[in-house]
């Protein structure tokens, strides 16, 4: 089960700028890759030498720089300094417990925001952070661990002909984040068959538990709407042209990213809607079911309990009953029987509830 | 049941602007027709090859080419690129689950919404994505399938004196826009027909499943309200007058639009209210089931569940028990049995319970 | 039961600014008042030509025309057009569903909004759309059908000294909409007594089905939101003192109306507050009424059936039973009947049952 | 119980700035304190002739005209028209049910709210609207009865030293304000004992008919909320220091008003939540009990029912029972019953329904 | 229990500014902590005489005075009126229920927060008022009582080469309020883990009166809500640069605290809806057991109630019984029972009632 809240490991009141990590550790070394290209070539190379990089930060290609694994705060730390990064960004970098947001430091951008994966087969949702610095010429991405949401992305990048190849390091940066909410389609996808798929038991009244269900379901979807809601801002703010950073023709791009994630997001919003849909209809079959189970008490006890009474009066000792020495007494008890069940039978099933 | 939400079948992290279709084809060919008009003349023709639109778009005429069917993305292709219209437009056009939305590309405006249509005798909601691409002189509009909302339209534009032969394309797409609000109203009449008929069916407590019922409704309803509500700033977006492609003379039409769709808004919000209070009134009728089922086998269990100990007692075998040998014992335990039974009766009916 | 919503009985997808009666026709023949007056005199006449209003646009005197009944698109063509109305504005004075709403038209203000009365007797509240357009020295009213809540504004217009002599067509609309507004004040009276009466009912737990009750009231309260809630804008947007047809002086009166409508929708707002805490009172006495319809069940069946066991155990017909031949056998068999009832009834008076 | 709603008894549609007593009447005869001060002396006068006010209106001193009692239109109307007060806000100082706010008639300004006291013993709030007219050198006060909340204010009047002396009529308007504020604090106090003395009832389950308390705590929060939510923006009004009335150091003392009034709405709402959590306890306890009135029930009817028809089998006739022979079948019998109720009550045990 | 609101111990409407302690009184004698620093020294002293506090005000040097206790007037008073704090300000450290808050006296920022430490071992949250007074030079702290989550600020100060030896005022301000937050996750960590303890044991249905912790969370919730949720503004207005006293290098990093803050306000308004769905999931488990009492209920009665009619008529005494003497009859009788008994069986089975 996915964590509801962030467990400071960090100490508490160090100095700001303290890189320290605070997570999960999901990788034992940290693995880098360098991609620098420009309209003519692209290179790429994984290094495990930090130092490697140093070189690439002021040549005329961009270069994008991808960090697997965050726990490592020396490499965090040589690589901010030696890119300019501002302390405050990159003890955010180590810590993979914020919220999305967007930070401008001047000379560099600083995006955090929450790459999704759907657990193939389940409802639950893969979350890392994805930490960019946006800097002149070239772009940092951090992640918790390997294995990423932008292969397409590195694929792309082979393309001589492709606008990312012509484009700058803030066009990579606004690729990065599409391929992310590209994702987040995935996620809300599997979400709503998951709903579709407990809709259907529960309006057939089949759902086992159906309240459990509901509750998980509901507890990932905060996840998500914690992942989704706070990017709108972050692309809003990023797309408004103010940095120097960012492109206008980029910026034409990050709204369309934009109105991918409100769509997003509304979509998590429906899908609360449904949930709380489901969850009255869930409650309802359940008072349904209780007052089958009444009724079925109420029938069997209504019909006996007054036979009961009957049979119990000719069972009495008084010596003086006369229908007990009549001939036809006994058949005739079957009768009223019968005549009184009968009765009942039609006042239950006027009343429609059988 | 219309789905919750989007299946994203087309590959992930694309380049940005790549017109892939994502839906649901519904038509085998894609269909054009090109209406060429001005104040003096009209001209309606049907196209299958999407060169024959090139020819209209510098002309000081005014040109609507209205494209049936978006899973042709070569159409969408030629016809776009042709008509100098911004690559993520094209995207959002082939892919048919945008949020309603406004863009201005500058020298083009992009418009998405949904077109809805009530299926006749039922509450179910037909919904298709209708792109509008709105530049000089000229109109380009996207839906996904034959068949529309703008027959109406279509005539008009037979007429010479109308505002509409004597208006550019932005009042076209007024109009257009207008009808698509105009049938709004119609979906949102059937919902309320829908909901009154519920309504009365609860009232009288006649409802079978109302539970069912109301959630079906309410899954509806996200859908009508997902279409209508961002609709709103789209118009507002349009209308304040921004764009050099909008004359200021249509924006005060935009805005008249804008308060129609502020009243759909408004109409299925208080859908919304009423169907909560219908669930309200439905799980209630539930619970006054219950009960009722409860006094019945309560009044029943009171009443013979002490008679059938009376009985019982006087079937007991004791050898010293005097009652039995009396002579008058009978009818006298019948008179007990009967005021045991009227006292009962008595009080169950000053509680009210039938 | 007033309606949800609007019946669209409009041709969709018409030109706009087509005048076209769509609503509930309540009266036969559209009859006009004029009332043309200044300082000095005040004339009041009643014409059935509406040609006779067409003098009066350009007097310097003050004119109000009021006419009862929007069935004839004829006459308010006619009128619109010689007094200079939007045709957009013509189109919503013949569509009766409007939401209330202020369109600057620049030469002419049109106003929408909603006159209610109080069904005397009644929660129900009769609602008729009333349009005004103020324009240079007239302001023209029109209204669904005769009887309106304006009889003592046309008293006041007799009294030569009053401000409302003194005062432009600006402070007549601002009059005419302050009379609206105090019958707001008549209406939600109206209602307040209602929810007293049936709080009264639901605290004493008395109330007959108060779910239903609360439904209805629940249903008006919401029209008579969507009646109250747009208004205040209107207000605000005619006292915000942009347009040179309302002069500064009245935008103090302006913004007094504007607190009664906030005060009006302030206590809208209480009101469902109270409707919802009283739902919940009347869920719990349900609740409560099924507490007790169990315990009864629950005291009886935990009574006798013990008590029926022990009469059947000596109904058995073994031969051999001690008991059946002891001298006392019957007595103590009452004895412990007696003493068995006396456990389990204080058993449930310490539970507090009863 | 306090009113819902305001009762409309003035006549409706009067031409406004009528000075129309809409009320209840809580005095017989008007009150009028005089108090007029600057630094040097304070002259304090009870006057029962309005005329003996007129004097003042020019003085270079402070003057504090305290009414006390509303339901005499002339002695308003005269003090108003003398004070060059605006009709409306003469209408509303006779009007007592407004809605707390700020209207500014550039040479005085208009305050309305409402004085909140707690009647000792109650969680009943009494409530009375407080109108304050503040102009140039002079502060009028409007109650709708004697008695008030100004008694600390009229002793510090009385010191040479304090600022109150010092300053001018503006910064008494301060100091009337938050008095009336300081005793929201005692009513909210008030609440927030009456919210935990039930709170204590329903977590132990000993409260009688909690939910009936609960309602009328929220009808009364519901006053609370409606006299101190707008009074927010009356002091944001205020304090934002437009009115040449105001001076800037008072202002600062106005924003600290604020937050108070803010801290207050802050402690009602979460009273709001408070009483919600509390009524899910409420409900949840009323379904434990019945619950537990089921399990009393169901272990009864679950243990004697079968015994009893164990005991009904040899209460048979049959000719052919080797039972009923048997030596030891009586003892035997006892001994089956006994291990059926032991057996059933172990079940129950391990169900942990007792 | 934490207190729901402010007990008002101040006499009602004193003049402002008026120095009164209200709250509890946690220490008996004030404590002063001066700690003065600049890049090239650290000298910190525990003094018991404020006056010793006074030669600070001037010097180039930062200067921290710490003061726990605020019970007495005296020497707030007297530490205020040397650093020319605002009375009003003063009247706030006084009143420990203040809202944070902050406030702008041109000379000195004011702010008001509070200080939260978890209780170790239950969710309770011990909450204390931190004001702080932030001046040319130097900062004031009061807090409560004596123990603060200040001492890692303290052992930062020793070290020379830190950012905060080399800040300003305003940096340590800073500081103070990250270490203030940084508390807050330590207390939102606990109290996630406490709903995850509870989480646990209601969706194992094992917990024991669920409403009632739940209930208790909630209101430990409204505590912390009401700390995080201003606390966003404060550090809005202080990074916003408006001050003087605020350096724009530390508005940088109250950005950073105020993202912070975000954060924490965001998991707490998560944490709520995680108690809504636990409480839905604890009520439904209420409505599941009272489903299987009352299966249990109609199992037994609906099994044994017809077998003891059928008992019950072969106890009767007609004399005309020709089963009574059939040699079979009794085994007969058993097979009937048995076959009634086992189509019962099966149908509750078939219900899936057990």
């Amino acid at each position: 089960m996915s964590s509801l809240f962030q467990r400071v490991t960090k100490p508490i009141a160090q100095s700001p700028g303290t890189i320290q990590f605070a997570g999960k550790r999901h990788v034992d070394h940290v693995g880098i890759q360098i991609i620098d290209y420009d309209r003519d070539q692209v290179d790429i190379r994984h290094v495990t030498d930090v130092a490697e990089c140093f070189g690439y930060r002021d040549t005329p290609t961009v270069t994008w720089i991808n960090v697997d694994g965050v726990h490592d705060e020396q490499v965090i730390r040589v690589l901010g300094e030696r890119f300019g990064v501002h302390p405050l960004a990159l003890e955010d970098v180590a810590n993979t417990h914020q919220r999305p947001k967007l930070e401008d430091y001047d000379d560099h951008l600083f995006v955090v925001c929450r790459m999704l994966r759907a657990e193939p087969g389940t409802t639950r949702v893969l979350s890392e952070q994805l930490s960019l610095v946006l800097g002149r010429g070239f772009l940092l991405s951090f992640q918790e661990r390997p294995g990423d949401v932008f292969d397409p992305v590195r694929e792309r990048l082979q393309r001589p002909q492709g606008r990312l190849r012509n484009g700058g390091a803030d066009y990579l940066t606004y690729v990065l984040l599409d391929a992310v909410i590209d994702h987040y389609f995935v996620v809300a996808e599997t979400f709503g068959e998951a709903i579709e798929d407990l809709e259907t038991l529960v309006l057939t009244d089949t759902a086992k538990d159906p309240l459990n269900t509901l509750h998980g379901l509901k507890r990932e979807l905060v996840q998500l709407r914690r992942a989704v809601s706070p990017l709108r801002d972050v692309l809003t703010g990023m797309g408004r042209n103010e940095s120097p950073l960012v492109d206008s023709s980029t910026s034409t791009f990050l709204r369309d990213a934009h109105d991918h994630a409100v769509q997003v997001n509304d979509t998590v919003e429906s899908f609360r809607d449904m949930l709380t849909s489901l969850q009255d209809l869930a409650m309802a079959n359940m008072s349904n079911r209780m007052n089958d189970v009444m009724k079925v008490l109420t029938v069997f006890a209504s019909i006996f309990v007054p036979l009961t009474f009957v049979a119990g009066v000719y069972g009495m000792n008084f010596e003086h009953m006369p229908e007990l020495g009549w001939r036809w007494a006994y058949p005739a008890f079957w009768g009223v029987i019968l005549a009184m069940t009968s009765a009942m039978l039609a006042y239950f099933r006027r009343k429609k509830w059988f």
